[in-house]
């Protein structure tokens, strides 16, 4: 048995260090370095972060691929993927909390209005009243937070979100109950997650069902106004009903961390749109020291002819 | 017996229609409107923001001041202000709760590079590892938060980022238990808090034992890198000292909502500054509609002779 970490992120080499030091009994290869000499057949696992297309289809005896990211999109947009090949998601404790504490320091952005303010800033503008009459700006209590996907890391922002105050509606697939949330399913449900979300967070695994459901429509769908935070994928979002929707006041902002093309190229209008805030794929990062341990174990549970925690159901994608 | 608002603040209005609102029985005037055909023996409490050097000791009968924000500085800095008087400082549900809110969006943006990432998207930069390497920064846990000031709201600020996950230190004149948090008092107190504060918010009242106190000997203190964020009053800070400890690398940044002079000069290079936010004095605000309630009840309160919650210790000078 070898394990074989395949990753072109610039981890790779933090997570092979952290690999031999927690789990140094795994016989672990890490590509390219200690590709020469080995037997293709000899890999019996595959840990990925971006796989070059084609490197995975390589290696015909793996029984089933690990990706170090919650999503799995990079793995499987590969052609030369082997579709029966499971793959288990890495959701770890670090990757949840990071994405809760992103989501969080958003949200009270978008509330309090800091990238006006920021705005304001670089003119050198002293205007305090940009939420309302003084004396009547409003508190969490009175600003739902709308999100868009329930999975572990949506339920952690939602539960966060509730805590501190602000009202939280969710939408999943499936029914969920969380405490001090209110749960939506269905077509019906999002439009009532809409009709209601001061601030919409997208939290939805791309799949061919969620491409492209942040448009106009849904845009439309929402109070007028409304803030934007996209920490699901680039490709959930329709760039140019964005635009649009901030210029005709739809929505008033946006917070984008993930996008079609990264890094998100020069001219991109996104860069200098004042309502706008570019953050380069930061707000979700599995950690290397508490998700060595999750690797290890969906190993073991694989060996035991168990289904670990976060194997992508093939049908729902995610 | 007639109650006179005094206020300077662009809010008066606001303040004159909600407590006609709220409480249509009180009699009140508003300064400077009705003060013509006034007699000023009448005046037996005054509602006051900001008011004009000499105008309270105009009215001889004032038996309270209520200060519609929570700091006392605006009235205690006429010099013809009557010492004698009593002074009720307005801390209601609304100005603590939005503290909360707005110290725990900076103490995120703190911790998450925010500002540094905003500085990248001004440059069309995509470097997302600004926060250490990759599948390694920090959560929240790991960044310890000092808190000056332990008073109403700086208790709500350290409850929120103790729930939140924040290790909470705060320091204040007298010792206070707060759940998950140590609190300190004391020279030694304080030391012990700025070195372990990775972001150190300010919350201590104006008075003549803390002015200057956010000064070189103090940032010197903190760990290399930490971050200021000063929601006191602009007094707290020798300017000076901040640009220096900012230039020198000992501070990261910081977040300042109170200056000096306010509004902020248009010159002064707070403005410009790429480590240094700077919003308009608006973390504070004083709720209308949950404010009125409060300054009934200490009218009230003073009527039967008792001394109302908030009632300034003129030793103490808060």
């Amino acid at each position: 048995m070898t394990v074989l970490l395949i990753s072109r992120s610039d981890s790779a080499a933090t997570w092979a260090a952290e690999l031999r030091r927690q789990a140094p009994d795994m016989p672990l290869k890490v590509w390219p370095d200690d590709i020469d000499g080995l037997d293709p057949a000899s890999v019996t696992y595959v840990i990925a972060a971006k796989p070059p297309p084609g490197e995975i289809a390589r290696y015909p005896n793996v029984k089933a691929v690990l990706s170090l990211w919650a999503g799995v999109d990079h793995i499987t947009a590969d052609p030369d993927f082997p579709a029966h090949l499971p793959i288990a998601r890495m959701v770890e404790s670090g990757l949840t909390n990071g994405m809760r504490e992103f989501v969080m320091a958003q949200a009270l952005a978008a509330h309090l209005k800091l990238p006006d303010y920021l705005n304001q800033q670089r003119q050198q503008l002293w205007r305090p009243e940009i939420r309302g009459p003084h004396g009547t700006e409003p508190l969490v209590e009175e600003v739902t937070v709308g999100i868009l996907g329930l999975g572990v890391m949506g339920e952690a922002c939602a539960r966060a979100l509730a805590d501190f105050g602000f009202p939280v509606v969710g939408w999943a697939r499936s029914p969920k109950d969380i405490p001090g949330v209110e749960s939506l399913c269905g077509d019906d449900g999002l439009e009532t997650l809409l009709s209601r979300s001061r601030i919409l967070v997208n939290l939805l695994p791309r799949t061919d069902a969620t491409e492209d459901i942040l448009n106009a429509d849904l845009f439309a769908k929402l109070p007028e106004g409304a803030y934007l935070i996209n920490v699901g994928r680039g490709e959930h979002l329709v760039e140019a009903d964005l635009l649009q929707a901030l210029d005709s006041g739809q929505l008033a902002g946006a917070t984008l961390d993930v996008f079609r093309e990264e890094p998100l190229p020069g001219k991109h209008p996104f860069w200098t749109h004042p309502a706008i805030t570019v953050t380069p794929h930061i707000a979700s990062i599995t950690r290397v020291r508490t998700g060595v341990g999750r690797l290890r174990a969906a190993i073991e549970s694989f060996e035991r002819g168990e289904t670990p925690e976060g194997v992508v159901d093939p049908k729902a994608g995610y």
